[in-house]
């Protein structure tokens, strides 16, 4: 790895200030994702095609990372290259490869709700970082880039958790087995397994959500958690939906966080009687998220889940997708 | 399965009092079981192929269970048909399928220590839940044995657990995803697999390992042993004995019963010195266990903790197999 980094730095110098790939910018997608995935809670995650976010990377001749224009968050993100998640990042990354002498330019085009509970700042974070990476010729490995992607998140979320950036850096389904030392597996799933998902447009702040956790829990229930987890990894092995459903049962963490949605229990209800095999809060909420088995059950849930939610007049927002295998992309 | 219950029942009955397979009497060998498998706590097992039990069940005239002859206990478990374990799990599997007009006897013979930590009493009412099966013609799926065997267990240990009868009776790594409904999936292991057992012949009663373990624990310890147990699954599946190996870590149950053993972490330095992958506690122990990637390395570790436990003038014994992936058989 070390010989390999020595040569991005040798490759990388040749023509700045365009960066090493010649190009001297580049638009990047990348994808929101699905943390917890009900039972996995800080360890599961998986990307979706949409939404995601997009950034376009520009190199300029003067050191330093800045941020020209950020557009679709109404404001609520700061354009301060020293307080955004994006260009913290890709600083980090620029420093492990010795290279603070390159100035690049970020355009952030948030294109999903920002604090929905989809991996918001991690789609943003992975964007930019894959945007420096491709200007820079970094042949490594995607997953090389997760370190830095969680200093990201660190920032934007009081904790350096790496289920959301982890799938979306690496697309697919992703297990974090363990942080310390980190250490992710990408895990197979049916090709079949649809996900919808609806965004409430109501305010859980992650780090509330995270505080009414409660931090004693007892055996038997943990117990109860891992069996499920277990099943749950062993349904994306075996592409057993029906196993994955049985598996998808939070005893931990959706009871508390589920009053901070409204209506919850109703939209599961609404979601399993329309043919869902499983419902459940998407990371820290308020988005929530059905797997089916089709298409066509995807978008009912969806379209009767927004009507109950527009009963109680509450704004939201849904995304029909499959899983996203790809991660980061050049647009 | 009604429709088999009832089929069963008819063939059963065509040649009393030989069974239904026409034989009077049957030899059956049950495997010992490993549960837990470290990180898994009461949802993981696997069965090896040595030590196990032996049941010959014998056809007789009068209605009723009996016991004629158990060897290799030492007397300590009992001769009543309504306080052994495997009487009574015979039992209720009879009562299950209406015949109790049949008369079965039972010679138990226990070729493997008692409260060791290896399953010893689910070895024994497999072995004569099979035995009685194979009498009785009942071609359904050995599974459909489980709630029979997980009673006797419930006498035996004062719970149902089905961590050491389930992969007793099927063979396997098997995972107990859910104990309401029971729900129990078999998972695939690597073929190179090998596992070394040490038996320190010391007293750890399976009601006193179970009660010195917390009601209570850390929701942050509960994440890590499920990113662990997760981890445990995907190298099941992937062939991955390094991921296996890394994914073997118990944060809440070994440090508390690792006190019942004496020199439990030297025995684990000497063994991954050896070259395990990894190494912890079978069942509630006293045993131990090693996975390595040949027998050669089983046979290095199992040498080297009998010498040790010999030096603290402790007896024990050893076993060497890969995973048995047959669970009982006619002998």
């Amino acid at each position: 790895m070390n010989d390999q980094l020595e040569q991005i730095k040798a490759q990388s110098k040749i023509a700045p200030p365009t960066g090493g790939r010649g190009d001297s910018s580049v638009s990047v997608f990348a994808p929101a994702t699905v943390a917890n995935v009900v039972c996995g809670f800080d360890v599961l995650g998986f990307a979706v095609d949409a939404p995601g976010d997009e950034v376009v990377m520009r190199v300029t001749g003067k050191p330093g990372i800045t941020i020209s224009k950020i557009t679709g968050d109404n404001g609520r993100l700061p354009m301060d290259p020293a307080k955004n998640t994006v260009s913290v990042s890709v600083k980090h990354y620029l420093e492990s490869i010795g290279r603070t002498d390159l100035g690049l330019d970020i355009e952030l085009h948030k294109k999903m709700p920002i604090g929905s509970g989809l991996g918001s700042s991690s789609a943003s974070t992975v964007a930019g970082l894959f945007a420096a990476k491709t200007l820079l010729n970094d042949q490594r490995d995607v997953a090389q880039l997760l370190p830095f992607a969680m200093k990201g998140e660190e920032m934007a979320c009081g904790h350096g958790h790496a289920d959301n950036v982890a799938p979306a850096l690496m697309g697919g389904f992703v297990l974090i087995r363990s942080y310390e030392p980190l250490d992710v597996v990408r895990l197979p799933h049916p090709k079949d397994l649809w996900c919808a998902i609806v965004f409430p447009d109501v305010d859980v702040p992650t780090r509330e959500a995270r505080q009414i956790i409660r931090n004693k829990i007892n055996m038997k229930d943990a117990v109860t958690q891992w069996g499920n987890v277990a099943g749950l990894v062993s349904g994306l092995f075996m592409n057993d939906i029906d196993l994955i459903g049985r598996s998808m049962k939070d005893v931990l963490v959706e009871p508390v966080r589920s009053m901070l949605i409204p209506g919850f229990y109703q939209m599961r209800q609404m979601a399993m009687e329309l043919g869902a095999v499983s419902f459940g809060i998407s990371g820290s909420g308020p988005s929530v998220f059905a797997f089916t088995k089709d298409e066509q059950t995807a978008h009912a849930v969806i379209q009767k889940l927004q009507a109950f939610l527009s009963g109680m007049k509450i704004h939201s927002e849904s995304y029909v997708s499959t899983v996203n295998d790809t991660g980061p992309r050049v647009l």
